[in-house]
C-alpha cells in the first residue's frame, strides 16, 4: 500500500492579498478552503474583480467532495458563484453568518439551488467528508463567525487558521478558542497553515473594543451629524456604533446597498442586536436634526460610486455633510487604494466636516494577528511544519522568520507561491510541482448590477473583443481638447458601429463636463458604462472596454 | 496716500503636497518664496514632473525683486530651473546648504550664471528687497539648514514658517529657534503662514535621533549586509548611518546618482562628517565581505529606474542582495507611492533579506509638525491671522482648527487655494480675487539627462504633438498578445513615420520579453524612451509619449 500523501495547492492568496483559495487533495477526492476574489488594481483598466483561475479544481470537478468556508469575507467567499457555475459542488460549509451572507449572494447570481449549504457548528462532532475529517474552531476577527479548519487526513493533521487575531475582549465575547488550540497541538499538528498578514507588525493587534471606546468618547460630545463608515461586514464595529447612538439618543439610518445588506442579514440571524425604532430610512433624514442622526455608510475605501464618496462630492440624493458634521472613517486603506481614501477625506474636509481617521483617531483596529499573536498559536500548536499563507511575499517571509524562532526546522518552513504543489507525508512537507495558478478576470457593467454580471475571462478575448477608448481633456477646465479615438481588437462587425461609438463617447464626456464630473475615475466609469450599454444592446455582446483618460 | 496692502497668492502646495512656491507682493514689488515642483500621479502618463503655473509671475517679471527659499527639498526648490527660464530673477536668497544644492542643479541646466545666489545668515541683520525687509528663523526639518522667513512689509509683519518641526535634540544640534519665535510674536505677527502637512497627527513627531537610536540597536548584531535608503538630501539620517557604520567598522558605498551627488555637496560643505577613508566605490563592493559593508542608496519610494528598485529586482551591476542581508527603508512612502514600495520589499523579502521598515522599526521619523508642535508655534507667535499652506485640503483644515483652538478669530483664518489672492491690510486679511494657477508639465526624455530635458507644456501641444501607443501584452507570460497600436496627434509629419515607430514599440517590448521585463511601469519607461529617442532623432522634435500597457 503506498504511503498517504496530502497535495495542498493554493490557488490564490499568496504573494497577495486577496482571492483565497487552497485546494487540499487526498486519496482522490478534493476539499476546498475558501473561495475569495480580489479587487483589481488601477492598471488594470476595465476590470471589476479578479479570481482565482479554476482550472485544476473544474478538470478534477468530479473529485470535489465539498467546499469550506472560513468567514464571509469577500476575499474568502466572493468567488463562489463563478466557481459553482463551473464547477458542480454537492456541499458546502460554513457558520451560520457566513452561510447566511453566501446564501444571499447565490440568491443574487440566481444559484440558490447550485449546492447544498451546511452550517458548521465549531462545538460539535467532526464532519466526514471523505477522506478529510473536518473540525471547526472559533477565532475571532473582523466579521464574526469566523472558524479556522482542521483536517484529519491519512497523511496527517492540518490546521488552517483562515484569517484571525487573538482578542481576548471581543464584542461578542467569542474569543479565539486557545484552549481548543492548545488541546488540538497536545494531539499533534503536522502542518500549520496560518494568516501571515500582519506578520511584520510588532505587538498584539489592538482589540475591537477599543473602537467602541473611541466611538464612546467621540461621539456624545459632538453636536452635527456623525457618519460612520466601514466595512460593511464588519458587524461589531456596527454594533458598537448603533450602541453608542443609542445611549445618547440618536438615530441610525444605512446608506449604501452593502451596509444594509450586511446588516439586515446580520440582524435577522441574531449576530446585531438593534431596536427597530432606532433605525431611519434615507427618505426620512431631513425629518431630523443633524444632532439626532448617526449615519452608518459604506465606502470606505474610496471607491468611486460608493456612498461615503458620492457624499463627499457632494452628490448624494439623502445625505449631505456640512461644516459641524463628523465623519468617522473607522477602516485603513487596503494598500492602493490610499490616494482614493485622501480625495474622499479631502471632499469631507472641503464640505466642513471634521474627519477621523486611523492615521489621527483610534478608529480602526486590524482583524489580523500581529507578530506575538502569531507566537502565542505557533507555541499552543508547536506545530512540526508551517506553510505561511494569506499575504505579499515580505508578510510570508516575516511569518517563516517568526516560525523558525518558534523552532519549526528551516527544511519544515514552505515558502510556496500560487500553483506550488506542496506534498504532506509522514516523511514531511515539500513542494513538489507547480500548476498554471493564473488570474480570471470579471468585467461587469456597472456595479449593483449583479445579476448581469458578465464573466469575462480575458486570455479569451476573442469572443467578444475589446474595446480602447482613448480621450483627451484638459486639467484646468475639464474641456474635451478633441473627439475620442477608438481602437477596435477582436470586435469584426463592430466597424461599421465606429462612428457611433465614437459618438456616443462624446456624448458621455460632454454630459460629464457639463455636470462638473472631472474625475479621472469617473470619468472611465461613465465611458464604461455608456460604451458597454451601447454595444449590448446592438450586439448583443460585452467586449471589454477600457477608457483610457490623457489630461492635457 | 492709500493704505499699503500686501497680496499673497500660492501658486502651489494648496490642496496638495508638492510644488510649494508663493508669491508677496507689496508696491509694486514682488518676492517669491520657494520654487518646488510636484512628481506625477499614476495617471499622468508621460509626465516626468509637474511645475507650478509661472504665468502670475512671468506676466510680471520686471517686479520680481527675488526668490527667497527656505530649504533644498525637491518640493521647494525643484522648479527653480524652469522658473529662471522664463523670467529674469536677480537674486536667490538662500542659506549655504541650500544654495549648494541650488548651484548644482542649476549647473546641470547651464544656468549657473542666471541670478545671484546670495547666502543668508539666520543670525545677521535682516536684509532689504525693496519694500521686504526679509529675516531668517532657523527650523529643525528632515534636510539641514531650514528656515522660516520673516516679512516685514508695510502692510504688517508676515511669518512664513517652510517646512519645520519642532525637534529639541536634532542631530547637528541646530534646534527650531523657539527663543527667537517667541521674540517675534513678542514683536506682533500679522499673518502666520504655516506649514500643514501633519496637522491631523496628534502629539509630536519623534526627534531625527531616534531613527540613529535605532540604527544603533538594529545595525551592530547583524551579519550580513546593510543597505539603507532614505531620501538623499536627509544628510543627518545618512550621518547617522555612517557614525554606525564606524563604529561597528562597516565600510560605506554610496549607490545612486542622487545619494551620492547630495552626500558630496554637503561633505564639501561641512554639513556631513565622514573620514575619507570609510567610503568604497561602487566596483570595489565584491572586495569586501557582506558584514564588512554599509551600503546608502536611492529609491526609497519604489521609483521605477532607482538603485533600491533595480537592486530588488536583482538587476543591479554593483549590488545584490542575499540571504543574511538586512535593508532599511528609512522613510514614508508619499501617498500613491505605498504599491511601488510594496513591490520593492517584497522583491527584496525575495531575494531573502530581512527588510525594516516604517511599519515594523522605528527606523523612520518625519520631518514635519504634528498639531502639538504647531500648537506650539502658535503659542510663541500669538498671530493675528493664520493661513495654512504645504498640504491637502484635510491638513489645512486641521491647521485652521488648532489656530481656532488657539484663539485666532475665525474670520481672520484663511482657508485658501492654489490662485487665490490673499491681501493683508491694517484692516485684516481676507480673499478678494483669484487668478489661474494651473499646472506645468515637465516631459523629459529620460531621467539623468537633464541637460536635454525638454521644457514641455501640455496646453501647447500644438507644438511637438502627442503619441498614444497602445500595447497589449499577457499578463501570466509577458507575451505580446499582437503588435502596439499608435495615436497620434498634432505631429502631422509623422504619418509616413507610423511603421517605423510601431516596429521600434514592437522591437523594444520584444527585448523586455526577452529580458523578463513585465512590471508595466518599466515597460511604459522602455517604451517612452525608445520612441522618444527615435523621433528626436528623425525630426528634431519632442512629442508626448504616452505608453499605455493592457494586460490580456
Amino acid at each position: 500500500m503506498p504511503e498517504p500523501v496530502l497535495r495542498i495547492i493554493p490557488l490564490g492568496g499568496l504573494g497577495e492579498v486577496g482571492k483565497n483559495m487552497t485546494v487540499y487533495e487526498t486519496g482522490g477526492d478534493i476539499l476546498v478552503v475558501d473561495a475569495g476574489l480580489a479587487f483589481p488594481r488601477d492598471e488594470q483598466l476595465g476590470v471589476d474583480l479578479v479570481l482565482p483561475d479554476f482550472g485544476y479544481v473544474r478538470e478534477r470537478a468530479a473529485r470535489v467532495r465539498a467546499v469550506v468556508l472560513t468567514h464571509g469575507h469577500e476575499d474568502h467567499v466572493g468567488a463562489l458563484p463563478y466557481l459553482l457555475r463551473e464547477v458542480a459542488v454537492r456541499e458546502i460549509w460554513a457558520t451560520k453568518l457566513t452561510l447566511g451572507l453566501v446564501q444571499s449572494k447565490l440568491d443574487e447570481h440566481g444559484l440558490l439551488r447550485a449546492a447544498e449549504l451546511c452550517e458548521v457548528d465549531p462545538h460539535g462532532t467532526p464532519v466526514e467528508l471523505g477522506p478529510f475529517r473536518v473540525e471547526f474552531v472559533r477565532m475571532a476577527h473582523s466579521i464574526p463567525d469566523t472558524v479556522a479548519v482542521v483536517l484529519d487526513t491519512p497523511a496527517g493533521r492540518v490546521l488552517h487558521t483562515g484569517d484571525y487575531k487573538i482578542d481576548h475582549t471581543p464584542v461578542d465575547g467569542i474569543k479565539t478558542d486557545v484552549g481548543r488550540l492548545a488541546d488540538i497541538g497536545n494531539r499533534g499538528v503536522d502542518l500549520l497553515v496560518g494568516d501571515s498578514t500582519n506578520a511584520e507588525r510588532p505587538g498584539v493587534t489592538l482589540s475591537e473594543r477599543v473602537v467602541g471606546e473611541a466611538f464612546r468618547q467621540l461621539i456624545p460630545v459632538r453636536r452635527g451629524r456623525i457618519l460612520v463608515s466601514s466595512f460593511a461586514s464588519n458587524i461589531h464595529r456596527m454594533q458598537q456604533a448603533i450602541d453608542v447612538a443609542a445611549e445618547v439618543g440618536r438615530k441610525v439610518a444605512l446608506i449604501g446597498r452593502s451596509m444594509r445588506k450586511n446588516l439586515n442579514i446580520a440582524r435577522n440571524l441574531g449576530y446585531l442586536e438593534a431596536p427597530e425604532e432606532i433605525f431611519v430610512r434615507p427618505p426620512e433624514l431631513d425629518d431630523y436634526r443633524p444632532h439626532e442622526l448617526l449615519i452608518l455608510c459604506s465606502g470606505s475605501q474610496g471607491e468611486p460610486v460608493s456612498a461615503l464618496t458620492r457624499i463627499a462630492y457632494n452628490d448624494h440624493p439623502a445625505v449631505r455633510v456640512e461644516r459641524g458634521d463628523t465623519v468617522i472613517i473607522s477602516a485603513k486603506p487596503i494598500p492602493g487604494n490610499e490616494l482614493r481614501v485622501h480625495h474622499t477625506i479631502n471632499g469631507l474636509a472641503k464640505l466642513g466636516a471634521e474627519v477621523l481617521h486611523e492615521e489621527n483617531a483610534l478608529v480602526h483596529t486590524s482583524g489580523h494577528a500581529n507578530a506575538e499573536e502569531i507566537r502565542t498559536v505557533l507555541s499552543l500548536l508547536r506545530p512540526r511544519a508551517v506553510m505561511p499563507v494569506h499575504g505579499e511575499f515580505r508578510m510570508l517571509a516575516a511569518h517563516a522568520r517568526l516560525a523558525q524562532e518558534a523552532g519549526v526546522p528551516a527544511d519544515a518552513i514552505v515558502l510556496a507561491e500560487n500553483g506550488s504543489v506542496v506534498e504532506l507525508s509522514r516523511g514531511g512537507v515539500r513542494v513538489v510541482d507547480r500548476i498554471e495558478a493564473g488570474v480570471t478576470f470579471v468585467d461587469g457593467l456597472g456595479v449593483g448590477d449583479v445579476r448581469d454580471v458578465a464573466l469575462r475571462d480575458r486570455r479569451r478575448l476573442s469572443e467578444d473583443g475589446v474595446v480602447i477608448i482613448v480621450a483627451t481633456v484638459g486639467t484646468t477646465n475639464g474641456d474635451l481638447a478633441s473627439s475620442p479615438e477608438l481602437i477596435v481588437r477582436g470586435f469584426g462587425d463592430a466597424a461599421p458601429m465606429l462612428d457611433e461609438m465614437r459618438s456616443e463617447a462624446d456624448r458621455v464626456l460632454r454630459e460629464c463636463v457639463e455636470q462638473r464630473v472631472t474625475e479621472i475615475k469617473l470619468l472611465q466609469e461613465h465611458l464604461h458604462d455608456g460604451l458597454g450599454q451601447l454595444l449590448y444592446e446592438r450586439t448583443g455582446r460585452r467586449p471589454m472596454i477600457l477608457p483610457v483618460i490623457v489630461e492635457v
